[in-house]
Order: structure tokens, then C-alpha cells, then sequence
């Protein structure tokens, strides 16, 4: 059975499970405090290009979006995001559970709009009770969206822009990081996304890592004592060196990269498949998420033989689904599922 | 330089990390719901003689029980607790974030007495203001203790028998349960403290695992949606195999009892030598802690050769340090630390 | 200066002051459990025609709907409201601060509809994900709504009837229910709205009082230990009897709806001036609250003489202003700002 | 029937209430941003004696230890405070519901200690695992405390010394104030107080009025956005001019003085009664709660013609109770109890 579900239906790739191997005999520090941990947050200190950056290792996605979110705000901030935000939508309420709100933006194929988060704040400033209301403290965004779409370098500087020009912090999660910055059509390094955020992760678990996502902060962003409030809200690992060391491989040579340009390979030939057969796409991604338009009859035969996720249902008889592309997705299973379609 | 300062400063046990090799390359469910958690689930069930225990798996121990413990409780509710209890001491108010507050009892060596917790209850709902006070809702306890001391099987029924008569549920910190339950004198066994606990946690991490914990719930005990509560905490790993897998070989023919006997037959083999050598026990434990007091020339001397932890200083000149064994402790490095002390 | 700005402010209804003045001398219980406030829970419950009614006396708006919202919800749930709900839009976030997340639906002129409101429960259950979701767990209605608008009693059964389908409860915010209830063309009686409604409260501090709001749950509704809950959250008053009195006096002969009704024949007298000055409302309102689109220059002029909230600017040149009136307007008032208008 | 139970179980002292009837017919400003508040809070700074102080108005004790406390405290911070500290024992958790912890001294007769305190901030900074413990971030302190004693001048300079040296915050419960700086052998003046405390509250409920407590920062001390915090947990009052009527005629003329001092005086008589009596009093207190031991025998034997408070049964057949004078206690009231011992 072929299975498109998603990009972490799979254990690591072989480097990463490799050096698991390689260290797992050596004694270590603890709590993130060990000579692998140290290893990866300084090779990603050099691929960001900023010496200066601070990183932490945190274990799944959720965890580090509320960890980072509730560290970064004051009690009467928010966090502002697209209507599709993760965070908004498939956390299970994880940052109101930390008590903080979350703002809502209109999406636009998963990415929020410059213009429209001004309108936001300046009308904020304006209302004259917005002592009643809830602050917005920091933009949240993801590269790529949830929808596999991804912001230009002139879109994220002038978010950037509103962001400074309102005194809120910027949070990029990138859980699928790799996957987008080596989309075609990607504008934007790792370097210059790490100038214009205050925060961003770098994403482990969808990229290769069996867990692990880098909290990556510009120096001077790092709320206080942030190892305690790691600690506080559950996410600290006894063993942090499990995701350390899965990072130090990850980010040796290239790899990180690598693989994710691999993926990528595979969505492109997938996406081209697609448009031969004359199936439209539902939103144009060029990351390793692709979303199509399917009539009922099309998901029902597919089923059979191919597993990917079900996403919504634009009219009566056709279905939005999803294929995800990985480092782990092979040339002959997008042949295969080309077959299929 | 040899290191006793814990049980988690190592790698996995060959046997967990050849799971891990021999999984990595297939593909599974998310989020827990694979074949090999599954697996793990149903040896646990076995383990525990118990076919209708509820399993969970949680990265880490801090995040394990403040997930249980935040999901049991009502809002009006706090968990009691010794003095000396983790989630009193060393987890960073992690239970005080989630809204609730650690009603304290005094300390026996780590345990808590049934009579006192008895007395505690019996004061509370006689007080007349009770309504304007914390509802005791849970009972914490570990097994072994922070101290490295156990609980008697009429310990805990005792315990258990206060729990059920005011109607407070009882929740066993296992993140050394192995190691407590293959202590000489331990006499109670795994399915037994199953039945007494409402629900308990059997440990991985420091127990031969990289990371995480079970969650065993007895039958009708697990809160409702606890699945989504989980998420809402951030304990929820996208590729929750890595710990179903690594479940799934420790209890594997009583692997986990095995790797855990083996660390306490090197404690006692300490344990001796430090008789021998006539330093005297802080607490007498019979687990894989040992706590020491030794004159401060000693633990300077010492230091220069071997990791440990330093505890308390009772006087002026002299400090308890604290010596912990684990499934990776070798004969030799015991031999070793004998001829340092 | 005329001043329209709210219902709230004014001191207390001379008669409700009174009971104050000839209470003031006598010795009660406190917290709540005080002579006065349990006649005025029994007058309540005569009001609402339920003897089994359960009534609980709070000081203010945004601390009722935070401690009846997060004491009915579980962990694992959030509450449902329009856009323009007034614990999603004026409340500081006072919700998300105990840890819940509000669901939006559309807001029409304040109201939610029966029909959007079962499309959003049944996507909800029908998502393959929503155990990643926020669980739906109240409907949080106002009435009058925060546009002054109020439903009908069918519409009121409508989501009755899809809260008890999908196990959800229903909660009406009543922060002004006196102007509601006695609005023209309002067809639903209060022990009618209390029969719909698991728990709603009743306004005190905008009809009549200087402070307090009187929680009324239907039998069986009340949270387990909601006294203590009151108490976590902040919202206990030592001299409780202060709410109990002044709810006693306002549910003696009629009192509370005889002052609502006075305001709304006032507010009628201001919208039939408006309606021959040919000014057009924003929002069809019946009650007390009426908003009006105004040229920016009728704005400035007015403002010299009158006070009133400025709401929002539908265009460049005009803005949408609202005018309240309570039990304390005067015809005179209302003639007054008829001449200015 | 006498009834010495407690403080807050009578109405407004006399010219507290005619100030309400004064003002009910005027219209005013909302949420605290009215005529009454500004004029108290000035009144409050000059009884301070700090022109730059700022004064916050909030309804109930719980309410305002809450809110400050939440609102002072950074995440992964907790609040010092004695044992018996009203926010350990008697507010619900309302503390730990916001999400920090308590950390307990001992009490000695409701004080706490500065050298204490300075050894527990010693030994968390000495703690090699102190990130991993919640951080002492403000000192809680009552005054009286809530066994009616009072610290010295002395006392208070100390625990500010050791607050200032760790870059701890000093809070003062103020709930019973004036009874404290109003009794014998109090050696600190409001002024001074205010100049030793980062933040206090100045209670009103117990003190003459029928709610409300007067925050006092010091200048720089508040949160930023602190009306938001205050709206945010529920603690404003639309109606905020309903607290400000009532200092702002506590405050005129001394009248919260003059009122304490009274209850003083009959706390004295009373005192001096049980002593000539023979009747040994529990805690030596100098202000207005007397805790007492009685046998059992005079305690029913009482209970027929007074009210008083059950607090705890030193042994078998005695307790110790507890009677509280207030303004409204006359000479008659006491004359007469005293003749009832």
C-alpha cells in the first residue's frame, strides 16, 4: 500500500539513525546540556550565519509552538495568526490552555497579509477601549502554510514591518522548514529568515528526525529564564541529547537540505503527473504538500491501494485531498501512484 | 572519569536501540496509533495481568505528570503530596501551571504515611471553611521515592484504602519503577501496584529507553478525551512510534525487569563497598539511589575522578552526595569507584 | 451635558439604594449565606418559575461569564459565540486567561444562527482530526445581544435544540436582560429563557444596581463544588449580602422589569426622533441601545452637548455612533437631545 | 445574639453609606475612570505621603491578591509567603490557578521570618538544580496577619532588605490595615509602610465599607497595562465609582483611623476582660481578632447567646476560638460578652 498521509509516518533517515548508533554508547550531560546538543545548535548557528543566535531543542511541534508563545507574551498579549494557523486549528487549544488568545487574521491559501494585519493593528490602537481587549503581542506564521504555500522575501519583510512598527514579536514555525526553503520558487534563505524573526524552529520531525524541532531566537529574544519555562511546561527531555544528536547529523554537511530538496524532487514529478492527468490543484503549493481536487469516484478507486488524507469537500460529489511528499518518498512510488491515479 | 550523577546521562539499551534499527525503515500511523505502540501497549497489559489497563505514551516525566495530573483533577482540586516530591521540588511549578495547587505532607525518607494523609483529610472536611480551601483530589506518590526508599505492599494499601474512603484518586510516579521494584525487600509486584494505583506511569527514560514513559490507567480511570488532553499539553509526538517501539522491546522477555535487576545488583555491590569503607548511608534506600554522607575532603578528592551529585550539606564539613546506578553501570566501573572511595 | 454613553453610568434605582439604607445596620452571614440574599434567590426562583432553581449572586459581567464558562467546560473544551460576543470582543481575554478557547461563528446584527451553528458541530465531528480540535462544549449567547438586538423565541429553541443534540450547554449572558425581555416585539418570557438556557444570568450593575449579576442554573446544571470555584476565581464577596440585597429589592413587585421597561419606552421616544430627523440606525434594535450612522459633522457638533460612544466608521465620512438609554433616563433627556439632534 | 465572628458581617460604617446616598443621583465616568475614584486616590497618595504612588480600585481581597500576585510575577516565578498565609489556606488556590506556586515559610504566629527567608534564597541560588525549581519572585506578607499580630518596624526593614538584595517584590495584604496600624504597639506609619512595600492593599471591606480594596504601588512598580490585567481576571467593576464613593470617604478627614482605632479600643476592653477572667489568649495579638482557649464547657455554654469562630483544637477537651471586634462593635457589645464569659 502506497502512503501519502504525511511526512512523518516514517522512522529517520539513515544518517540521523546512523549517529543515534554511533553515540549511544557514550555518557552525556542531561537536560539538553551535552556535547551533542552543543554541537547542533552550533552548526545551526552557522547555518543561520548569526553566532550570536540562541537555540534550544524541544521535542514535537505543539510543545514548542505553546512553549515558545507563552514565553513570549505578556499576560494581556495575544498572538495573532491566520485563520488556518495551526496553532488555530489542530492543537487542540494547546495556547489558550497556556491562557493567552489567539487573533485571528483571513487566510489567504494559508498565509496572512501585510496590509490587512495593519488594518488590524492600527484600528486596535484607534479603539478607544482596546484597555478591554486583548494586546497583539506577536505574529505567528509558518513556511511553509498549512496549505504548502510560501511567503516571498518582500511578503515577510513587510510583515516584518508591521511587526516592528507595532512593537510585536514575530514567530515563524517551521515545522516543514526544509521542505519550503527549497521549494521552487523560494526566495528567502535560512540566514535572512532568521534576521526577520525574533524566533523561529526549525522544523526536525517532518525533516528527517525520529522527534526534535530547534527553537532558534535572535540574540536579546530569549524570554528569561527560558530553560525554566522548558521545564514548566513539560517540555524538557531527561535525555535531550536524543534530539541534539539527531540535529548535529542533520545539519552536517548539508543533509537537512539534501533531503528536503529530495522531497521536493518527488512533489514537483508528482505535481506533473497530476497536471497530465488533468487534476486540479486545489491551492497551488509548490512545497511537498499538494492538495487536489478529486471526484468522489477518483478517491474511492485510490483508496484502495493508496493511503493519503481526506481534507475537505468544496461541492457534493468532489473531495480535496492531500498528498505529502518526504525525504523518504521514492521515485517509484510517485511512478506507482502516477500509475494509480 | 566515571559517572554516577544519574540514571539518564546514557544512550539506549542495545536492545531498545536494535528495535529502533530494525523499525526505522517501515512505515506506520501517527501519533501513537501504530502497530508497535499498540504492541508495547498490549505486553504492558500483560505485564500488569490487566486486559482492560489503558496505555499512553509521554516523552517525559515532568510532562507525564503534569498531563495526568492536570487531567484527572477538577478545577476545585489539588494533588497531595510529599515535601520532597518531584513535582513539589525539581519540575518548575509545572502542576501550578496547569491551575492546580501540591497540598504537602510531610517527608519519611520520600514516603508519605498513610495516618497523616488520614489526618490531613479528616481535618480538611471537618474545617468549616473547606469550601474556601483546596479539595484534595489526588495522591501522589513514587515508586521508588526521590530518595531511593519503597513503599511496603501494606504501605500502600493503606494508602489506597485512605484514597478510596475520601474518594481521591491515587497516582504512582514509576520513572524508576523498575529499579523499585527489583529492590531487595520489595514486595509487591507490578500488577499488583497496578491494582492499588488508579493510575501509574512505568518509566522508559531512565530505564533503558532514550526517551518516554506508559501511562497505565486501571479500567474506567482515564479521563475523558484523554487523548486531546494530551495534545492540548503539547505531549503529543507526531511520530509517537519512537516510543511505542522502544516500549515494545523493554517488555519483551521481561527486558525491562532484567536491565533493572542488573542496576541493583551494582547498587548493592556499592552499597557494600561503601559499608566496608565505613561511610554511612543518608537514607538507608534499597533502589539504584545512594545517598552518602561524606567529609568535604572526601568529595573534593573524589571529584577528580568521578561525577556525582552533590545533595545537601547537613554541617559545617561535611556533604550528602548522591551515587546513582542504572542498567549501563558495569561491574567494573563499581570496582573502580571502590578503589577511589 | 447629556450624557448617552451606557447603562452603567449611574448610581443605583432609589429603591434598591433604599434597601441598602435600611439594611445597613443589621448583622448578617457573609459570603453569600446572608438573610438577604437567599430572599432574594427565593424571589428569583419565583421569577423564574423553577423552585429548583439554582441562583448565586457575582459583582460584575466579565467575572460571571469567566467563572460560569471555565466551571462548565472541561479541559478539553471551548465555547461557541458570534464574532461580536462580548467575552470574544471587550472582555480582555478573560476567557482564554482560564484556559479556554472561543469558537467563533458569524455574527448577524449580534445574534448566532441555529443552522451555522449545527454546520459547525457537525463538520466538528465529522473531521477525521477533531480529536486535534477544541470540542465545542457551550453556546454562549447575550440577550440582548451587544448590538442590542435580541432573538425570537423560535430561534432561541432552534439552538436549544442543536445544543442538546450534540451534548452542548447553552449560557445567556443577560448582562442587560431586563431591556431585553421588555423590548417591543420580544416574544419569550424569563422562566421561558430559563427553561431554554442551562444557566444565564441576569444583569444587576445596567438595570438598577451598583453592582452585581444573579446566576441562575437550571436543576442539575450547577458545576460540583461551585461555591469553591466562585471563591479560585476572585469572585466571592466577604459582604456577599451587598448583590443579595439590592437583587432583593429589584425582584420586589416587579421592580426590575418596571425600570427596563421605562428605559425602553425612552429609547423608543429617541428612535421615533431619529426615524422623523431622518438619521438611519445601523442595527435594527429594539432595546435600550440604539446605534446611528451620522455624518462626522453631526458628530462634532453634537459631542459639544451630548455624550456617546463613537462604534465604528463605515466610510470616510460618517460614523456609527451608539445612544443607551437605562432606568434612570428622563423624558426630558430624551426631548433635549431630540432639539440637539 | 452577639456576634463577634468576624469583620465583614455588618454594612457600611454610617458616613461610608451617606456618601453612596450623596452621590447616587450624579453620572459619572466608568471602570474606575470616575470623579469618586480620582479624589480617593488622592486622598490615598497624601496618606501615603507619595504624590506619584498609584492607586487601583478592586472589589474583594481573593480578588486583589490574585490579581496582583498573577499580574507582578513573571512565569517562572512563585510568591513567598508564611504557612498561614490567607492566599495558602483560604482563598481556593486562586493563587495556583493562575498558574504560579506558593512557596511556604514557617509562621510564627503568622509572621515570617527575614533570616529565613534570606536562607531560603540563599540555598535556592546555591542549588545547582534551581532552574529546574520555580523562582521566588515576590514576598507575600500580611499586616495584621491573620493571627492579628503585627510586624515591627524593625521586622519590615529586614525582609525589605533581604526582598531588595535577591530582586524580590514586597507585597503587603493590607485586608485589615487600619486594625494593624491602629494598635498597640504598632511602631510603622501608613507612609512608611507604603515606602517598605513594592505594592499593598488598603482593605475597605473589613474597614467600613461595604467592598473594596485600595491597590497602592509604589512609583514604577505597576505591570504595564495593569487595567487590562485587572479586566482580564474579572476584577473591574463597571460601576467602579461604587468603591472609589467609599474611600473616598474613608479617606476624608482620617475617618479610617478614627474607625480602626475604635475597634481597637474594644478589642482592648475585651482583652482585658479574658484576662481578668484568667482566660489565656492563644496567639498574643495586639489588633482586633483574639484568639483564645476555652474548654469545651465554656465554648457550648457561650455558643447559646454568641457567635464567634471554631479556629482549631489544641487537645482534647479545649479550642481555641476566636472573636473579632470591628467599627460597628460598641462598649455595650463587649460589656456584655464580658459578662457571658
Amino acid at each position: 500500500m502506497l502512503d501519502f498521509t504525511c511526512d512523518y509516518n516514517n522512522g529517520a533517515h539513515p544518517s540521523v539513525l546512523q549517529r543515534l548508533i554511533d553515540t549511544n554508547g557514550l555518557i552525556s550531560g542531561t537536560y539538553g546540556f551535552d556535547e551533542f546538543s552543543e554541537s547542533a545548535a552550533d552548526k545551526i548557528r552557522a547555518a543561520v550565519e548569526d553566532p550570536d543566535a540562541a537555540v534550544y531543542f524541544i521535542a514535537g511541534g505543539t510543545q514548542t509552538n505553546m512553549t515558545v508563545i507563552s514565553s513570549c507574551l505578556k499576560s494581556y498579549e495575544g498572538v495573532v495568526c491566520a485563520d488556518t494557523g495551526h496553532i488555530n486549528c489542530h492543537e487542540s487549544g494547546a495556547v489558550e490552555y497556556t491562557g493567552h488568545k489567539i487573533i485571528r487574521l483571513p487566510s489567504h491559501a494559508g498565509k496572512v497579509d501585510a496590509g490587512e494585519l495593519e488594518d488590524l493593528l492600527s484600528s486596535f490602537y484607534a479603539d478607544q477601549s482596546h484597555e478591554h481587549m486583548v494586546f497583539p503581542g506577536m505574529l505567528y506564521i509558518s513556511y511553509p502554510t498549512e496549505y504548502g504555500t510560501i511567503y516571498s522575501k518582500t511578503e515577510l519583510q513587510a510583515l516584518r514591518g508591521v511587526c516592528v512598527k507595532y512593537g510585536m514579536k514575530l514567530f515563524c514555525d517551521g515545522a516543514r522548514l526544509g521542505y519550503g526553503l527549497c521549494s521552487d520558487g523560494a526566495d528567502i534563505t535560512l540566514p535572512e529568515l532568521h534576521g526577520l524573526c525574533d524566533v523561529m524552529y526549525i522544523g526536525g520531525t517532518k525533516c528527517g528526525a525520529l522527534c526534535g524541532e530547534a527553537v532558534v531566537f535572535q540574540r536579546g529574544a530569549v524570554p528569561d529564564h527560558f530553560v525554566t519555562l522548558i521545564k514548566q511546561r513539560g517540555a524538557m527531555l531527561a535525555k535531550g541529547r536524543l534530539i541534539g544528536v539527531q540535529f548535529d547529523a542533520l545539519f552536517e554537511d548539508g543533509l537537512y537540505f539534501r533531503i528536503a530538496n529530495q522531497a521536493i524532487r518527488r512533489a514537483n514529478e508528482l505535481r506533473a503527473l497530476l497536471d497530465a492527468k488533468g487534476y486540479s490543484q486545489f491551492v497551488g503549493s509548490p512545497s511537498n504538500q499538494i492538495f487536489v481536487v478529486l471526484d468522489d469516484e477518483t478517491v474511492k478507486r485510490l483508496s484502495e491501494n493508496v493511503k493519503f488524507e481526506i481534507w475537505e469537500k468544496p461541492d457534493k460529489d468532489r473531495t480535496v485531498v492531500r498528498f505529502v511528499t518526504s525525504w523518504s518518498t521514492t521515485p517509484e512510488q510517485i511512478a506507482e501512484l502516477g500509475r494509480l491515479l
